[in-house]
């Protein structure tokens, strides 16, 4: 058993300098900082009680230290899992009760088996079949959901659901009911982080701070609007005024939680925490690769499921809710110069003393604030750009992203990421099941083949140079067999054609009997098959067939020297 | 509107020759001799009353004779699709019931509709998703199991189940109720078939009949077996020994049906009418193309979809029950000279007059006769070899064919060929998922570059020109990222990395961001990202597109080429 490979923390602890332990250190502060609102907000975007965020935030990212193979990645709860919760627990119970906090529990145990079990059944390549457009398209739409969820906090109204229509459906209904003193707590918060976005950091800059301190700061202003609008709460006991709070918070630390065993349960949710696990995988590793790269490290992608894994059952088992690494967080953490996943364990360390120490502070934090730091978080995973980029490169993948976004926005979250996996599958295959393929002739002067109607080559006539750009198997065998009848029949004169197979990585048993199809209707025709640019792996299985024993003609390692040996010219060497 | 194409009966009758007349009659005769057992036999085993044979093989082969493309195939009930309207119908209602028969019509029906729009909207390539093995293997599976189901008919007992475990069990506990004249009848009948496949043909030869006539003669010896058994159960009265007959047919010629329009009967036929429908197109293309290509003739896939399905839209109205083009009424019809559709309308005539004056004759018959013929018929469509072929190509092929073979045993039809098409597509996702990929070198004395680990080849350092076997797509992108990630960090002195590209099909968007970010990440590392043989269609998408500006290196028509310019060698000429 290879312990590097499965506890990664071997890798660098013991090398740890003291150096290193003050970089993490400070990241840590910084980080905690930023984390305490951000966790009790999210916890809150998926329905559950705030302290549900900070337990979440504890003991995740102490088993990710140990587990994990980013030095930098920051997990805890993160918007679109949280939306994900949110929607996967709906039809389970309403939000807030025990059932529905027991559901958040089961969600994170459950996605940290099916994570932990990938990892090491190396499964991490499944996770590719979220194609890039779908995931933004996914990312997107989630963004919108998420901040128009939020609205009904910023207003101190009622409202409910899990889609767009719903949520403005419901949104417009009950505007008549507006708190105006929440909405002037929330609306200020959101004013207020807007400015800072985009004025703070020029202003800090100007006062004299060093741009890295200057972002980093920036990035902990939620933390500002939160202590504000706390002590004003609490200043004017706004509670009395309608405003919503986030109320008594249990105090101390998270204890251990048993997840409901009822097997009707965890049916009902196994797609939807299958669709946590592995949207929040693609997350992680996407912000993980990015982050390594710029420091010449590297992740392990099915390690990565394992940490992963292991941190949603800590955070399920200490009452938390699903988990996985956030961008925002993750690139604070980077910033602030962590250089071991140690500064993720002293993170854990800072949100546990706050749990330990700040809650009956947090009691009288308005929602409205929290709301107000959600929007404007998710506001920066909008990427509407994104969508013009794609169409303009391509319509096919243009397709499967508009899908992901419309289901999500009208429909739900996991419809939406259904039907954009399937789409974009079913569209591959489509275009495989009709390869490209073109006639070649030589580029004069080289050894090189081109498509003869792009490139002025030299052709030979009664033999034909057919490429066919795509591998061979099932879905496009006949339409190669039809391709070639085709040619054929338009070229009376033919006597041999070469199949050159440079494109070709693959020929399956399908294509491997048309290919004995087309070979026996080209004798039969008085015309010969042969084969150019056969790759090895290729070759290997071709080797011990029927099939070549039956060819016509020959196998060329190059198309130059078949077209030297069919068309008798001199080499050119 | 392009006439010829959707009237392909416009292609062939102005040119209606005296000599092909002729032809068409004699062949006409020969399969309708043929079709009266098979038509009524096929009946049978779909559960329906052995008239709904025949009215299948009237109105359907004359409708294709008008709109089919195919000059000899010869359309009508079949064995596989036979099975699997049992299949479908078992949920329904009690075999034989009205409502059975009711159930046929509309299977027939909704399969004509799904066939011919598929064909309207060109969906001809859906097909192509059934890949060789998994239909090889449907088909030995399903002859397997309807060989099985037809032993009841032969010993005279009841039995039922739609898969190999239930036929088996139930006819094993009813052995005991065997009755003997039953058995005798399609015992003897079972015989005389099996040695006239066997010795009769060398038989007839030795008579002195030419080859092509004894074989015919051959292929109609049913006949014989259902005249001598009729004559037989008619003489001896044997329906009062206990052996079942055909009994009282409906004589005069079927009548216009209208098919239910219960939209639940509709929604539980759906998946059945569509499996039926796919399963019998690609049985009947390949039938036909094989035939076709024997005479230098095409077919057209798009326009049989709506030859087929105005077939079984006729079957369905006239009374009938689902009908696809047969593999050996096919042959038979090819065999006996037929050369243009007419011959199929003559024979729609020869069975009209059967209907109408042999069915007092048909009332005789003993149904161990029908299973008798049956069995014979299906044990050439049982390939086990094919089994052992698969399995030493393709291991993945394989795969998908034993899943196909062993759910059809033990599970159903319908579960055999969805696992089959399920696990052939993904198995190929799997596959391209995961890349070959080589670095290349020069092949001394040409301009040819090929795998460093299988040929002698030249290497220049610094330059590292890497091939990758597929085209880039989502399901591979981060494979590539990964690749060429762990090639740059083992080569440290790397200075321009060639990516060839002569397998690469297609570029969607995720490879694009891929390789964008192979390319930012090779400048960080000091290197230069270039692409050489860029194929014409994949060129045309990346103009445009910032990756190109982006790009440290150059794009090169040839491999070669770049090697020139990278490792500034003179040129060969």
């Amino acid at each position: 058993m290879n312990f590097k490979r499965y506890l990664p923390i071997l890798q660098w602890a013991p090398h740890y300098s003291r150096n290193q332990v003050t970089s993490d250190l400070i990241a840590a502060v910084i980080v905690t900082v930023m984390l305490i609102p951000q966790s009790l907000a999210y916890a809150l975007l998926a329905g559950l009680p705030a302290h549900v965020g900070l337990y979440a935030s504890i003991l995740p990212l102490a088993i990710y230290a140990v587990f994990g193979t980013s030095r930098t990645l920051s997990v805890g709860p993160v918007a679109v899992a949280s939306l994900m919760t949110a929607a996967a627990l709906a039809p389970l119970a309403e939000a807030g009760t025990p059932e529905y906090i027991a559901g958040a529990v089961l969600l994170a145990v459950m996605s940290g088996l099916m994570l932990t079990v990938m990892g090491v059944m190396r499964l991490g390549f499944l996770a590719n079949f979220l194609s890039h457009p779908v995931i933004s398209g996914f990312i997107t739409a989630s963004g919108i959901v998420i901040a128009a969820s939020q609205l009904k906090h910023l207003f101190g109204i009622q409202s409910s659901g899990h889609n767009l229509i719903d949520i403005v459906g419901s949104l417009l209904s009950g505007l008549a009911d507006t708190n105006l003193p929440t909405l002037l707590v929330g609306g200020g918060a959101l004013l207020f982080l807007v400015w800072s976005r985009r004025y703070l950091k020029p202003l800090l800059s100007k006062l004299g701070l060093a741009p890295r301190a200057a972002d980093i700061f920036t990035k902990t202003a939620p933390i500002l609007a939160v202590v504000v609008t706390t002590l004003v709460a609490w200043a004017l006991r706004l509670d009395e005024q309608g405003v919503r709070l986030v109320g008594a918070v249990p105090s101390g630390l998270p204890s251990f939680t048993m997840p409901s065993l009822e097997p009707s349960v965890w049916s009902q949710l196994a797609v939807s925490a299958l669709l946590i696990s592995v949207v929040g995988f693609v997350e992680s590793v996407s912000v993980g690769q990015t982050l390594a790269a710029k420091r010449r490290q590297r992740i392990d992608p099915d390690q990565e499921l394992i940490g992963l894994g292991t941190a949603n059952l800590g955070s399920g088992f200490s009452g938390g809710m699903p988990v996985t690494g956030g961008f925002s967080r993750s690139v604070v953490n980077f910033d602030a110069g962590a250089e071991t996943p140690a500064a993720g364990a002293y993170t854990a360390v800072g949100i546990a003393l706050a749990t330990l120490f700040l809650t009956p502070a947090i009691a009288w934090l308005p929602q409205a604030t929290l709301a107000a730091t959600i929007i404007v978080a998710v506001a920066t995973l909008i990427d509407l750009p994104a969508l013009a980029r794609t169409f303009r490169y391509s319509r096919t993948d243009f397709g499967a992203m508009l899908a992901t976004i419309v289901l999500t926005l009208v429909h739900s979250v996991e419809a939406g990421i259904i039907a954009g996996v399937a789409l974009s599958i079913g569209l591959f295959l489509y275009r495989t099941s009709r390869p490209h393929s073109a006639v070649v002739g030589l580029v004069p002067g080289t050894e090189h083949f081109r498509n003869v109607l792009r490139h002025d080559v030299e052709l030979c006539p009664k033999v034909t140079f057919l490429r066919v750009d795509e591998s061979l198997y099932f879905a496009n065998a006949r339409f190669l067999e039809e391709t070639v009848m085709d040619l054929v029949s338009r070229e009376p004169e033919l006597t041999d054609l070469v199949l050159v197979c440079p494109a070709v990585n693959l020929i399956d048993a399908s294509a491997l009997e048309s290919l004995e199809a087309i070979n026996e209707r080209l004798h039969d025709a008085g015309a010969r098959l042969h084969l150019s640019e056969v790759k090895g792996p290729v070759m290997d299985r071709l080797k011990g067939t029927e099939f070549l024993e039956h060819l016509g003609g020959g196998v060329y390692l190059s198309t130059y020297e078949a077209w030297q040996a069919l068309t008798n010219r001199p080499a050119i060497a």
